[in-house]
């Protein structure tokens, strides 16, 4: 059973109620993050910790509980859900308002949850995205804004295709909740803007810099026609092979050596973390 | 004492506790109205009604309640309430997600609530609004995406202002909760595109159609220059007027006659509804 905290009370997950005034109800007005744990411990901690006061900041909203009290939250939450392995959700709002739409007090949920792997097809076969003319507001707050996906979801499945790759003016950003990579030669590319700043991301990149030529710039829709791979990044997708965008098919159309390469490296690194 | 129904159960609002796993709260995925009575009655019912069914069908979530059930749930709220007239707020959120991310069935609330009248002193003084470079995302739907003017919560203030009023390129569309009009001679003017379609913008365009020549279209920045007047509309703010835009004084910087008319018209009509 999961069990959370909600504003400095924890209880079985299910039990948790919140109250009809929360502004990340009423207006939307909410951030979160996410991770999963590896071997029982949280993974890349402090880098997820650094990101969720990041969007705390920029939503002017203030963490009720420092660094190191959340960090015992999550372990004992971790503990009380009797699984070796976990995700993890942070969300907080703009808290409990008079009016309707002015900030209080913050709300802060803390929420273990299983982990829904991507299924091994997937990675033997890579996915599919349509893509879509979007940018998300405030894309490097991870905001808990993603009316975009919801309403695409079956435009998305009338496709076949799994996600969304957002484009704007032929820049490409991200997908709906993961980023973006393409690799042509010994090049490995990502958008640098307009996207949230994904610790898998950032971990691949890592992983990355040995074997790779590491480029974060603008990505242009027209470099997808001669990209060798492309794949996707997240906590839950790791490494994820796209074989096709739209009606464009991704090299040979089959997941890539190079992708596979890195998710090997990315499962190495968790294995041992 | 307010009440509120929540998904067939009618209880107490402070009572109310929203599971975690809302689309509303973790991914911002939610609609709402929001109406007053008068003499006890909704007022304008028929329309918002329209206007929350036509929200909900753009967003893809289907109405829990038809029409007739909903008024007897609003009428019984109304009567728990003990208040003469109160505040009614829906709220559908795309329900509890098994994955954090699929519609499965979505969560209605409805609530009353105090009303919250605007000060005589803002109606005798009129109000400032600072301009905001936005538009809203699907502005025509009445989501629950308000994070733009929260955040621009202390900015307002700052500039010892009101409310934002948006503009994309030299065009006006709407103040963040509420309808924007100016009036040039015998014309009363007022956006057509990129706005909420207001019910009180709606009922003061229907009352003015005798005295005014009404015009719906798009209204540019430049236009504020040689405005007689300009007033904002919404259920809670009725017809006031706003006598500064940032540092652009309209008119004399004082309330002006037409909208005081305006105003009086529909404190007429819904005296008497």
């Amino acid at each position: 059973m999961h069990y959370g905290y909600f504003n400095g009370t924890i209880t079985p997950a299910d039990q948790i109620g919140v109250g009809v005034t929360d502004l990340g109800l009423l207006r939307g007005y909410g951030l979160f993050d996410y991770f999963l744990t590896y071997n029982g411990r949280p993974f890349q901690w402090d880098w997820y910790w650094q990101r969720f006061q990041n969007s705390a900041m920029r939503m002017h909203l203030s963490l009720p509980l420092e660094k190191e009290e959340t960090y015992a939250v999550v372990m004992d939450l971790i503990e009380k859900s009797g699984l070796a392995d976990v995700a993890v959700r942070f969300v907080l709002t703009g808290g409990y308002a008079l009016d309707s739409i002015s900030i209080v007090r913050p709300n802060l949920l803390i929420l273990t949850e299983d982990i829904h792997p991507v299924t091994p097809r997937q990675y033997e076969e890579g996915i599919k995205v349509i893509l879509d003319e979007y940018v998300r507001e405030m894309a490097e707050v991870k905001s808990t804004d993603y009316k975009r996906v919801i309403l695409m979801a079956d435009a998305i499945k009338a496709a076949g295709a799994h996600d969304l790759l957002y484009q704007k003016g032929g820049e490409i950003s991200e997908l709906s909740r993961s980023n973006f990579f393409i690799i042509k030669g010994e090049r490995l590319i990502t958008p640098n803007r307009h996207i949230l700043h994904g610790i898998t991301r950032r971990t691949v990149m890592q992983l990355a810099q040995d074997d790779f030529q590491v480029q974060e710039r603008p990505v242009l829709l027209s470099e997808l026609y001669d990209a060798d791979e492309a794949f996707t990044t997240s906590s839950t997708k790791k490494v994820l092979p796209i074989v096709q965008i739209g009606d464009l098919t991704i090299g040979e159309g089959k997941p890539g050596p190079k992708a596979a390469y890195l998710l090997e490296r990315f499962d190495e690194l968790t294995a041992s973390y």
